[in-house]
């Protein structure tokens, strides 16, 4: 039987999003400034407490659209942090949410009037807490991923080019692809809608427009066991 | 900037455990009797309170051999619950983590001085608050597991056969495979390694022992991107 007298700690329990975006080029991710003394300021994450009446998903979006405007937007739990000097104020866990975004389908949200700004992964600034801890998971859970489950298309435009897939497979992964050979792959999955459209502007000759396939997408999802359907 | 007086809400902090394990034959979990009342009594995972110097993995591991005598089992955070309600007496946020365990390993650990008992999960007792639910979650990253990286080993023991090998991926998930096809597609993988050795008292043909090549599964982990060698 639990010890009925056993040790229990109250702490204070707080939601930080890692919302991770894509700009075409770099992979970026939204920090907003927090100021915990007068003169210091530093950057963290979309961070805020529980309220008693509250699930934690929902107070997660809350403070999400309280700090960026951000709305209706798919957060995923990463990971719940605790240990017990990572806030020398109070005892804090911190469950960690994080999501996937395109950065122009949300330019419009994240105005001006909220503190929220984009940082490129490479180039963060000084965070609060272990924050840094937080983003390095959030980034090894997309690539995950997307090692997992080609085709990150959370963070594309609803059409998109091979050449735009392709940079931001290299920004998730920090690496760099041969081109044909990445081409050959993503194409080969059967998972990519070719469209009758071509991407203008860039040169004469415009990188045709896919779309992800998400029936085909949905159904190869657990791809390993596709054998088993009995 | 953060609203500093913004509500917070102090909240106990439970640890919860789903440890599963396979005889062979049935996928089981770990269960512990718990008394919430003189005359009721309920089972419940594996479930304690963290202390304020404890961190969570630390707390959960500890919980876990205190009342179930298993040590050194690696465990893994599933997902944090939190519910307003889910616990009426006092608001409690659990975080859950998860094992793996091949039952007949642990046997002599999970000895009659604990309250601890195996149940399978076709039979389940009634459980405590959402722990329904936990476990839920956790049949489904069990799933999630066994389908992305094929043969959930730390289930089996060293040495197994296809057979058992099917056993348990038929009790993952619930539904039953063409043997051909079953044997075929593992053996595809390239991750087993057959040994000289046959099992023995069943049949006068007996299965052959795998064991899994370990250093072939880690290096084929993300799978999908291993074309991404450059």
């Amino acid at each position: 039987m639990l010890n009925q007298y056993d040790v229990q700690t109250k702490c204070l329990v707080a939601l930080d999003s890692i919302i991770f975006g894509f700009d075409g080029e770099v992979l970026k991710i939204l920090l907003v400034k927090r100021g915990i003394e007068e003169t210091a300021t530093t950057w963290s994450l979309m961070g805020g407490w529980l309220r008693p009446d509250e699930d934690l998903e929902v107070a997660a979006s809350r403070i999400l659209t309280e700090l960026t405007g951000l709305q209706n937007i798919y957060l995923e739990q990463l990971y719940a942090f605790g240990t017990p000097d990572r806030d020398k104020i109070s005892r804090t866990v911190s469950i960690v949410y994080f999501a996937l975004i395109n950065v122009l389908d949300y330019d419009e949200q994240v105005s001006d009037s909220f503190e929220a700004r984009w940082f490129s992964l490479d180039d963060l600034p000084t965070l609060l807490f272990d924050h840094g801890d937080m983003i390095r998971m959030g980034i090894g859970k997309l690539r995950y991923k997307a090692a997992q489950h080609p085709i990150g298309f959370e963070l594309l435009p609803e059409k998109f080019t091979i050449p735009q897939l392709q940079k931001l497979y290299e920004a998730i992964f920090n690496t760099t692809f041969d081109k044909r050979n990445f081409s050959r792959k993503f194409l080969s999955t059967g998972l990519l809608k070719k469209l009758n459209e071509k991407q203008r502007g860039h040169s004469k000759k415009g990188a045709y427009y896919y779309q992800v396939d998400t029936d085909k997408y949905h159904s190869q999802f657990n791809s390993f066991l596709n054998f088993a359907k009995v």
